[in-house]
């Protein structure tokens, strides 16, 4: 763990100017055979066929034996060293590159904010003023790539690890939950924003309000979709949106913060166990499901659009880093076989997350099975994989009958909360009636007792076609 | 599989009185015991508490082991015999119920239309005059209960088996292929429509869509989100939107015809691939993804929202009713372990279809087991969950090495439909090179080239609070 004392100011080296920065060997190796340096411009000759492109620096945490180059698209792509038959040099770039780095201001008269990186876009591509990605991070460097931030806050950083999204798991949840206990009860701080590639930033989210409860202040998950290499970057808006509401908004609750509407029109603050990453590559992917989200966010203010729990000095932070990473998620399809089932428990899993089709159905032929599980003492739940709605077991036979067996209806937990939910409570007791009980328990709205008209996404009012129609229908 | 014949004017044997209609033993018993007939209002003592309601009938193929009341609240639920104390009758019905059956009538200048049953809410509940739930299937029994159907057409019915929506596999998408490729080549049809139940229908609608490629007419699947004995059913309104477009409309594809607004204004035709259930218990539950629906329908018009196949009399349906069922999907979570592909290997499964996160990803430890698998011959596909967007496996390290394994990247296919699609391809063949061809040859929508930026669901437009402030705001 690499910490940045509090408060912020302290001057970082620059970075290198080292003409293969970032490359170890073997990607070195052949860099050095063909003469080439990072932001040269290039053909790279391959088994797999012609890539043109710029030559970019890496980070020390990733691999070895990949050339990675800025193609003419805007996307990044790595060259296997092992496919590389020849690299022609086309162009070379003026000059070297380095963060634009400035000390970042302290103010004691302003409120102290701690970034906490885990990784991912937002710490690692948060340069917006050379067209490359790399890495930015400390204070002075995200300073001089987002000078807005030292208007809104005293920044402090600690990097935690630096693994992408899809590489977050158990270790990094207890560490950052930790790190967050820490921080509330020894450091004077008016809140959190944790750095975090977008992939699975709801599950971290999601699992970080059931550790940490009681929060007296705001923890604020951000990342951004586009790298902010691309003029259509969301990072900065996003990063600004984040530290703002940590510094000043008055909620504390452990949030999601990303861009809203597909303009730049504001951010959205969402609960962790509410929100989903609905889109792959759209920046507006993050969204509330069966709810509002908490609040709109400007740079500068932030309009409430729901209750939520306030910020308090006197309160007390309870943290409880519990985990049984021996949980899995069951996605039903036609024809699923008893196998798969068979398989879990014969692996020793606990826990079983089924995504059910419907109100919460499986077919019959997995009745057996699931039973053998039940009585084996795994703790089943249900959750439905229409994502919105609730289950409702009480209505067909089937799931009267998955009711009796004990499998647990979840309400309108999205499968991806009921999961790390299910793991946390797993990490405490392995008694199924207990377990039942904190499921059914709610904590941080993973469970809401009815679901606003307005937090089904409505099809006509995305579909101005329908729209348009309509319109001269009426008439 | 029972047929009835065309023309659809035989007159069916009109339903039972039978006090104790369609209950078998144990459930029957218990009725006597405590001299109990359907339509009488009772309070049940049980094991898990007290339950009133009425008492209603049931169809054959449903189980012999509940009792199944309407409660207060127009839900219906089973209660198991054996947890059954005491039932006390507290009022009856007048009368006996049975569904008014009337002839349908045959008028040889209207189009006709056959209609398959396979179970599910459509079929089994769409008597709206009486207030309760049985089955209706009949011609004359669809007239008596939806009297608009015969100025649409002549209708047929073929009950091809009654299973539920969640139990609908392999052996039925088989069946009902090839009695589609029978009524299109010896029958005077001008469209088929097949009742189902809601919960797989987008899986169905799917399998049709490989299996059954060019065909002359229109296919449509239609079902029920609320039963017809509710004041909210969209049973008959999707039923007359369903044999409307068989009938009349010009679009020759498989089609999910469902309810489409919040409001009874319009239904939707969906593209089979391309559709899925959002929502548990919402009426407006499919949605097309990642583009427009194929029109919006009405009773009596319908008006395309894009580019469609058309009817021709002379284009020569090819039917293909292949299948494997070792194919399963894997929906991503953060800490998998690859135990659960290991498993899948030794189970002899032959597919595997990934549910990634963001662009298509999974964590690194999994890396060993899928490069196994692949090995040993199994094709591995990439979707992703946010069910929206593109998979991009170049965009990352992570998405790269899956590429470099063999993982194929299945554009915006959906989970689903990429599922149905593997196990239709490898009905035909085990070879990875060509089943990778089949997977990303489009055939009906899976893949689309462009997503419309009115194919996501957006936010903005759904959340009145939203706009209203933006509005003000504005000002």
């Amino acid at each position: 763990m690499e910490l940045t004392s509090h408060p912020p100011h302290v001057k970082q080296p620059a970075m290198s100017e080292d003409i293969h920065q970032g490359y170890r060997d073997p990607g070195l190796a052949v860099l050095k055979k063909y003469d080439i340096a990072v932001w040269d411009r290039v053909e790279i000759e391959t088994t797999k066929g012609l890539f043109t492109g710029l030559i970019l620096p890496r980070s020390k945490t990733e691999d070895a034996e990949h050339i990675v180059i800025k193609m003419p698209s805007g996307y990044n792509t790595g060259v296997h060293v092992e496919s590389i038959t020849k690299i022609k040099r086309i162009g070379r770039r003026e000059g070297h590159y380095s963060i634009p780095e400035k000390e970042f201001p302290y103010d004691k008269r302003k409120k102290n904010v701690t970034l906490l990186g885990t990784g991912g876009t937002i710490a690692s591509r948060l340069d917006y003023t050379t067209g490359a990605v790399v890495p930015a991070f400390s204070p002075g460097e995200l300073y001089g790539a987002v000078p807005e931030l030292a208007d809104i806050c005293n920044l402090t950083t600690t990097k935690l690890f630096g693994v992408f999204s899809e590489n977050m798991g158990p270790e990094q949840y207890v560490v950052l939950a930790k790190e967050i206990e820490r921080l509330i009860r020894e450091e004077d701080i008016d809140g959190i924003v944790i750095g975090h590639g977008t992939d699975t930033m709801h599950h971290t989210g999601s699992v970080l309000s059931y550790m940490i409860q009681n929060t007296p202040i705001p923890i604020v998950l951000v990342g951004s979709q586009r790298s902010s290499d691309r003029p259509s970057s969301d990072a900065a808006r996003n990063l600004i949106n984040a530290v703002y509401t940590a510094a000043h908004s008055d909620i504390a609750e452990i949030m999601v913060c990303m861009f809203g509407p597909t303009s730049d029109d504001y951010g959205l603050l969402h609960v962790g166990t509410r929100v989903r990453k609905m889109h792959s590559s759209y920046r507006s992917t993050f969204r509330t499901l069966s709810d509002v989200p908490i609040a709109m966010v400007w740079p500068d203010r932030y309009v409430p659009l729901r209750e939520y729990k306030k910020r308090r000095k006197d309160k007390d932070v309870i943290v409880n880093p519990a985990y049984d990473d021996r949980v899995t998620i069951l996605y039903y399809y036609p024809g699923m076989k008893p196998d798969v089932i068979d398989s879990l428990i014969d692996n020793g899993y606990r826990g079983i997350v089924i995504a059910g089709t419907g109100l919460g159905h499986v077919n019959s032929a997995l009745n057996k099975s699931l039973k053998r599980a039940v009585d084996k003492g795994i703790t089943v739940v249900m959750t439905v994989q229409t994502l919105w709605g609730y289950v409702h077991m009480n209505v067909y036979d089937v799931g009267r009958y998955l009711l009796e067996l004990g499998v647990i209806p979840c309400e309108n937990m999205l499968p991806e909360a009921a999961y790390m939910k299910l793991c946390w409570v797993l990490g405490q007791t392995q008694d199924q009636k207990e377990a039942k009980e904190m499921m059914l328990k709610t904590i941080a709205h993973e469970i809401t007792e009815r679901e606003p008209h307005n937090g089904y996404l409505v099809y006509q009012g995305g579909i101005p076609e329908v729209e348009k129609f309509l319109s001269t229908y009426k008439k």
